[in-house]
């Protein structure tokens, strides 16, 4: 069984602080189990004209789009932390016209002082209390990142913004994924309990080894494959929306915040 | 003991299309007790060049804005039922430059094209699960509207959008907060558990019998004064930001829904 420690490796240990630090200085990697016991967040940020599309599609889909801040124009600082937002993620997708243009490690050369953050809790919080109640984290254990994948499930459209939810994948003990599904569900603002558990195919999801985003799976005897919706959603909504321009992070690699679990609006 | 049956007076039952067909031909009454089991919503309305400023402010205030529907510009309908926005609330209050303009029960004459609805989860959506649960609504039995009240406790600025919170009060035996705390945290997009639970000077409440809006309270011995964060809290903002035109619902007369409680996006 897996315990907290098996997640806080000497290169992947530290605080928020000091993990962040390493990411400006130009590591490149998944967060995921670094800094545990502090709240990751999703980023995707509009220029403000296209703000409102993006806050009301937040709005109508919270389940994948928890918001924990939204930032004034321009501004790269949040509530969440000690945070510069040009420079303090790992890495940064940019999109214009709806196409992927380009990753990065710094923002700096791509901020705009009409962008408008948001900020959106990451499953990746709550993966240290699945590992603290006993329920393995597959692609923690095995140094990856999390398998992610385009569904079938339509998300609910606001102005420009519309598409398919993403989802996280966790393949989990068939005997612990109910214990999975009551520790998530204390992570509300943090996607919460699963949209789909068993079969991929009646969520669209043709190969499981495939990922659309993130690494392979890792999925052993008896696992059942475990669904929860993934802040990559409004990626693919602002890839159909098609704005001029569009900044995100590479999936996996979050913003790591210094506000403790479970964190959000709500907490 | 309070029962359900005690709030379903002949005068006041029906079934939330029944309950808006006598709204619409004119009568106007809180609507406190109707309709048990079907959500009820509070209503902030403004042109849509303010819909992001009130957006966000609902984002960043969600204990007391819980969003539960926001339309489409100019739309009178909306995804919580069978609905016409213009006339199907008892009473609508009028806001032109941050003062109250008048009341109306019927808000067609002064609907507008532009006009983006937001609809705000209402806590008495919970009185029924509190009464079944044991807890008297002692407004309810007086047939009374809910006492709400100004605060000092400041909400999360949003552009033009900041003030005081509203929150409603219900006078509740002592050895009964404890579990209309339990149930109320059942319902989180109707506000779900108190911000306040006692002395009201501490949270800038100088005299209990005089609300600022509804009517004042039942306070039997032995009661412990319970607030809960009201969806009135956006006409206080919307006075403080004077937008030349917004619309609300008057405080106690809500929308009555076909949704079944708890309701709302994250149900």
């Amino acid at each position: 069984m897996s315990t907290p420690d098996a997640i806080v490796t000497p290169d992947r240990a530290g605080s928020p602080a000091e993990v962040r630090a390493r990411f400006r200085a130009g590591l490149r990697t998944t967060t995921s189990g670094m800094a545990p016991g502090f709240v990751q967040a999703n980023l995707i940020a509009v220029p403000s004209e296209h703000a409102y599309d993006v806050l009301l599609y937040a709005t109508r889909n919270p389940k994948a789009c928890p918001l924990l801040d939204v930032t004034e124009p321009g501004s790269a600082q949040t509530v969440l932390g000690d945070v510069d937002l040009r420079t303090d993620l790992p890495g940064y997708r940019i999109y214009e016209n709806g196409a992927l243009a380009g990753e990065v490690g710094d923002a700096s050369d791509v901020w705009r002082d009409d962008l408008v953050c948001f900020l959106i809790g990451c499953s990746f919080t709550f993966e240290t209390a699945l590992v603290r109640a006993g329920v393995p984290v597959r692609h923690i254990d095995s140094g990856r990142n999390v398998p992610m994948y385009r569904t079938d499930i339509a998300t609910r459209a606001a102005g420009r913004m519309s598409g398919p939810m993403v989802v996280s994948m966790r393949a989990i003990p068939a005997g612990l994924v109910g214990r999975a599904v009551e520790v998530t569900a204390q992570f509300p603002t943090m996607h919460g309990t699963p949209v789909h558990i068993g079969d991929p195919t009646a969520i669209g999801i043709e190969a499981l080894d495939v990922p659309d985003y993130g690494d392979a799976p890792i999925v052993e005897d008896g696992d059942v494959p475990v669904f929860w919706a993934c802040g990559v959603t409004p990626q693919a909504a602002v890839e159909q929306a098609a704005f001029p321009f569009a900044l995100a992070h590479v999936p996996g690699q979050m913003l790591v915040t210094d506000l403790p679990e479970p964190g959000g609006y709500h907490a």
